[in-house]
């Protein structure tokens, strides 16, 4: 029975504001970063897990420092202890009397936390020598309720009903998995639609993607509407009456703001607009889809939702017709599976929320497990993707014709290749000092904080 | 003009652990802490500003880690910009492109960003030689309108709204502070009603409370019911049926048993029941007050609800009947008046959250400008004090027969003695390393940190 042994956290960026890669109405200029968790046992195997949040630069020390002070609530555990319990593993990492005062289950602390719980799972995963999908998928029923926290949503979804629903998606999981495996997951493209790009850029990367089978595109808007018209125009122009379009206003507006903006947009008949307002603004957000209705556009949003208690509310309110779960701005994979089963309960399809470093590596797992468990259907489900950074992982995700392919590699295809960690280490990798030329090793030493266990 | 160019920063711990003080359902051994700045210029009048952000311990550290990331966007400003736009300072600092992805605007950086802005404000009245409320009391509806951001609230608040609100309360302002001078601001006590304080020392507690002319105790439940209701009973008993009893679970229950154990509670007629459930979920706290109405029992939130949207929605819901703003968890003083106002139009009174280290210091300021120039009535309104700490500030706040005294001196009341700074700085002061008798300067060299301004 392995024990956890050791924690390393390292503080990773990209350099991608150089490009605009990534900007939107509120993220002008984003360096795609990572607090980046390994987790090591006595086993002796050699088999690590990988975890890491993601961030947009600044503050992304923030988060290594929350790893290192929720490292002694990891170390000394055994993975069969955690695997026996694995809600009650979770919960004492969220409960701690003192730090989670600092939350609780929001923000840096929690950003941190979906890390360390990432890791473990991807740790568990490998152990057992699964892609983390199948992993979720060869527990029983029983075994993923007792995964779940139910604190502070058991008024919307009880264990008894979880376990309801998965017991409902236990047939028919051969058929699913063969569909998944002939066609892969739906997808979207995020790439083509960013803030910063100019409108032929805009335009190229739109022509590209349809050559490349894409047939959902998501642009951001939120700028000044002339210009949110302008852009939309172009890629529905290009994309044509019958393929979708998404658009993304990253929290720009006000709630009336976003209903006036929308009304103007209609016209290119967007499926969703996702983060229109305050990510905390459930009620505002309920307003937005209600006056939106009419149009056909739902409202869609996750990637700041930080916990399964406003992903409660979001649906109590029917406020949302998409949910964009992230897969480390909830507390990793116990919180994300609570909100898959409260999305399937409310009959919500979730498509996630991915970009940045690895969530598109992460949340594939969540949503093949999605419908092969849960939800059982592809129907307006579809996963984000942006084609940034993918190059960096041992196991980066794969995609065919605007599908993601299923993977089969142990864990949760978050770990990343040793020479990225070394390159983009913060701030003295050789990507930061000017040379890639500097010896990488000496760059690193003092950036990777690791902590030992006291066993 | 004076120019900010010096930010230092302190982890301040205080063990009260030790001794239970401070003990509730889900905080069962805090050690009251504070992460601690100081603002100095090049005014060369040796005046500064402090402020500071309360935590429980554990996760303190973070918050000066973000201070520290936080300090370039308050260093080389005027204090004349910051007086002349002073929303607009705010929403610059909890709005960078790449900080706000670790909130936004709640947890670690929220925190944080309250500590500098109070901090600010602080300077200002101190340069002002004003307590910080009469400082408020002097700026126009105008000015005070143009220090409250409206982003994200403003379908529930506008500024003209906000104008007019402010307006009402220009008369009378001369009368209102007479009474206050006379009689002092109402207040309750938690001091008595500790989780973890045995029955004994409970009643012995309010027993001299009363004596002290205290009217409003404050017990804490959420433990196992019968404990709740064995001592509900004594308060009750020891108070007659006059005095206002109030309870707290600190977040314990979930929704529908927050509604069950309450009803088991309500023969003792308490007020309120406070945080019944998670700080997040504006919809359970509705369901909770709705149930609770027959019971004559408000629902009274605040210390961890973390920014103005949320309280936006509590309001907009009709969830509480009592608005316990905390004036660190919100984003410092800029959102407090937000609060403020946003409570003043939904016609629920403000009971700010006091004890920690400092609140009761702070929140002083901001019911008394309440009382002042917004809501014009005592009517339901209490200020929590709790004593502990206070003999550690350079002007504590001073309380008679259950009332704050108005203070007088300049600033915010929140400027540590020296010698506190220096006993105990966490973990090298002498009072975390075991012996008062250490050299405290020594002790405090490395704990603190400097951030120049480029300037």
């Amino acid at each position: 029975m392995p024990t956890i042994t050791h924690l390393s956290v390292r503080d990773i960026r990209f350099p991608t504001s150089q490009t605009l890669d990534g900007s939107d109405a509120l993220n002008r200029s984003p360096d795609y970063s990572a607090a980046y968790v390994v987790l090591s046992t006595d086993a002796g195997d050699g088999i690590e897990g990988h975890g890491l949040t993601f961030t947009t630069g600044r503050g992304n020390e923030l988060c290594v420092a929350a790893v290192e002070s929720l490292a002694p609530f990891v170390l000394g555990r055994t993975l069969g202890a955690i695997r026996a319990e694995p809600a009650a593993f979770w919960e004492e990492l969220v409960g701690d009397g003192q730090l989670r005062w600092v939350g609780p289950e929001k923000g840096v602390i929690h950003l941190a936390t979906a890390a360390i719980v990432n890791a473990v799972w991807d740790l568990l995963a490998k152990h057992a020598g699964l892609p983390l999908w199948r992993f979720l998928a060869e527990m029983t029923p029983e075994e993923i309720v007792r995964a779940i926290p139910f604190r502070h949503i058991s008024d919307a979804l009880t264990p008894a009903q979880a376990l309801e629903i998965l017991q409902r998606g236990l047939a028919g999981r051969t058929e699913r998995e063969a569909e998944l495996r002939r066609s892969g997951y739906p997808a979207y493209t995020t790439s083509s639609g960013w803030l910063g790009y100019s409108d032929d850029k805009v335009r190229r990367l739109t022509r590209a993607a349809i050559a490349d089978g894409w047939t959902h595109f998501k642009l951001k808007v939120g700028g000044d509407t002339a210009d949110d018209v302008r852009r939309a125009r172009i890629l529905r122009e290009e994309i044509g009456p019958d393929r979708k379009l998404m658009l993304d206003a990253n929290q720009a507006w006000d709630v009336d703001e976003a209903i006036e903006a929308m009304r103007v947009l209609a016209p290119f008949r967007p499926t969703w607009i996702e983060e229109p307002t305050s990510p905390d603004d459930i009620l505002g957000h309920a307003r937005i889809a209600r006056a939106l209705e009419a149009e056909g556009i739902a409202v869609a949003t996750g990637e700041h939702c930080h916990n399964r208690v406003m992903f409660k509310q979001l649906f109590q309110a029917q406020a949302i017709g998409y949910c964009q779960l992230d897969a480390c701005r909830l507390g990793g994979v116990n919180e994300a599976l609570a909100v898959l089963l409260l999305a399937a309960k409310y009959g919500v399809p979730v498509c996630p929320h991915a970009g940045g470093v690895g969530l598109c590596e992460y949340v594939q797992h969540l949503a093949i497990f999605d419908y092969l468990a849960i939800s059982r259907s592809l129907e307006g489900r579809v996963i984000e993707f942006v084609d940034h950074l993918h190059e960096h992982f041992v196991d980066p995700v794969v995609i065919r014709a605007g599908h993601y392919v299923v993977p089969d590699a142990p864990g949760y295809s978050i770990t990343m290749r040793p020479e990225s960690l070394v390159r983009f280490a913060y701030p003295n990798g050789p990507a930061w000092t000017g040379g890639d030329d500097g010896n990488p090793t000496a760059a690193m030493a003092d950036r990777i904080t690791s902590v030992e266990g006291a066993a």
